[in-house]
């Protein structure tokens, strides 16, 4: 029973791992640890239920052990530790051909458009796998979503010195703020939830707490009534969109990270006004993930300090409950797929 | 009764232009035509009654022959032709200080934060004054919006053979469309109006009108289902904003030209899948300045061909009447402010 499969109606039933010999240009690895994404949340709740195939195994953030791998494959060896670049590209396309495959226009997403890695056997193309420094495989589950950040930050055109805003303090809202420490800016976390502002605070990173503080104008203090260089919008919430364009300096750049599922309403007025910029940025690119993983084998940034706990694979549907439904507190939670 | 002040309630007055002698670092100026923009629209409707101080002379579009200096003023000489970049920037901001003295924040826009150029005589500071070559001076006035088409297309970064939509086809929608196919772009105009369909259509444009046609699936079918790489929102419609996410192409840059009242809905769910850019673009550089000087001067484009009539200031309250209450197919109006 090692394998979890969403069935719909929010149910999560465990079964076996299927077994697929791996193509010339495949990898097989043994999955250690996978972390839960919001994706993986939204496939429980059933929103993503047209995109997906049931059963369906969930999960896109893991670390593993290369257990067998086709003839034709050169970067990776038995036994090496890996993490996987869940992008499943046509090649084709005019995102792939202009050198953005990460925004394939054909993308299987793995874990949403195809299986994922919530079992404890996975076939890839090789392609998708990368070998990593000796670590501890707790820690590489979380290169994927460290390697967001370090997209989002390389997107945002982030430099030493800047200061930058981050709205939202879960766990990539974090991560974008320790690697946009690393890089030498000045970061202030703006976050509601008290058990994150805290996490937050002990990390050392100045919070502001927008329902019990003027936000704006602690900003304004901060810069001399200028704003920020970078803002990040990673709560999805109206209160972070009507935000972000009051608090960037004159061309500011606001990177969107967060997934509106409707419009939203931005202020263009002031976007116009302070020539602002708002880049989108969606998952990673080949960079970002060379970045994410040698960050993540230094000990430059306290990545394990997200996880707030660690499941066994046969209790995730418990735990996508709990994180559905409750107030856990909860930041990244990673699920173990095999001893 | 040389000069126009707005006093209010929709009310044009005709007076005497005020003779200011140049101080050291000021030029004064004989106006020879000024351009009815749509501030000038703004503030005659009373929109900007709250930022603008009556009796109040609008405009800051014109060209003009100096016809006095203060004694440190170098860049220009008396009988000189010139245009003015009217932004009375502080020089001391994190903007000015920055390199972006063009979004100062604490602007002095002439003609809406000072008396503009809807008189005979007109004194400002010499770093405003651009000394121009000889060209009509009817084209001359027609530097300040080319100006800003000139900085809307090199925010965007076009480059030769790239594809461009520009949503609005007025004054400064046509001039953006002209310099972006003068920089060898392939340029397509969304625009309902039928004056100014065929006035775009005249120029060589393609056009397509949105409520006739199904806009996206035209730039589809004309870019293999990818889209185009830059998009221009100067219409300041709901349907331009919701037009604008839909035919970027993945990573495709959105210039944010027309200023909004309100906030508007935007797709940031798709800014997000794309990576799209949303530049917010304000007036103009001096860099932008020496363009459109320069393509004024030269034969490339069409430009007179956005002058609908040449009135004389006398006549500038029922003008402004006539622009704002009625259909009158005009694009620019050029306003004769001396013999």
């Amino acid at each position: 029973m090692n394998a979890a499969y969403y069935v719909g109606n929010k149910t999560i039933k465990l079964g076996e791992s299927k077994i697929v010999p791996p193509k010339s240009n495949e990898v097989q690895i043994r999955v250690a640890y996978a972390g839960i994404c919001g994706t993986d949340l939204h496939i429980y709740e059933g929103k993503m239920d047209n995109r997906v195939t049931m059963p369906h195994v969930p999960g896109h953030e893991c670390s593993g052990i290369v257990i067998n791998k086709g003839e034709d494959v050169t970067n990776v060896s038995i036994s090496d530790k890996v993490v996987i670049r869940p992008l499943g590209y046509c090649g084709k396309c005019e995102g792939c051909l202009t050198g953005l495959s990460h925004i394939c226009y054909n993308m299987n997403f793995l874990g949403a458009d195809s299986d994922g890695c919530m079992q404890e056997y996975w076939t890839v193309p090789a392609h998708m796998v990368y070998k990593i420094p000796d670590m501890p495989l707790e820690r590489a589950a979380l290169v994927e979503p460290l390697a967001v950040a370090c997209h989002d930050v390389s997107m945002s055109g982030l430099q030493f010195g800047e200061t930058a805003l981050v709205i939202g303090g879960g766990p990539i809202g974090l991560l974008i703020a320790m690697v946009a420490r690393d890089a030498g800016a000045n970061v202030v976390i703006s976050e509601i939830n008290e058990f994150r502002i805290n996490l937050a605070k002990d990390l050392g990173f100045d919070v502001i707490n927008p329902m019990k503080e003027d936000l704006v104008k602690k900003i304004f203090d901060m810069t001399n009534g200028y704003g920020v260089d970078v803002v990040f919008e990673v709560s999805g919430s109206e209160m972070g969109v009507s935000t972000m364009t009051k608090v960037a300096k004159a061309r500011g750049r606001i990177v969107q990270v967060a997934i509106f599922s409707e419009p939203a309403a931005v202020d263009l007025r002031t976007v116009f006004f302070r020539e602002l910029r708002i880049f989108g940025a969606r998952v990673y690119e080949h960079k970002d993930y060379t970045r994410a993983i040698n960050l993540a084998a230094s000990d430059r940034l306290p990545l394990e300090r997200i996880v707030s706990r660690i499941e066994p694979l046969s209790r995730l549907g418990e735990v996508l409950e709990e994180l559905t439904s409750k107030n856990t507190n909860d930041m990244k939670v990673l699920i173990q797929c095999s001893e």
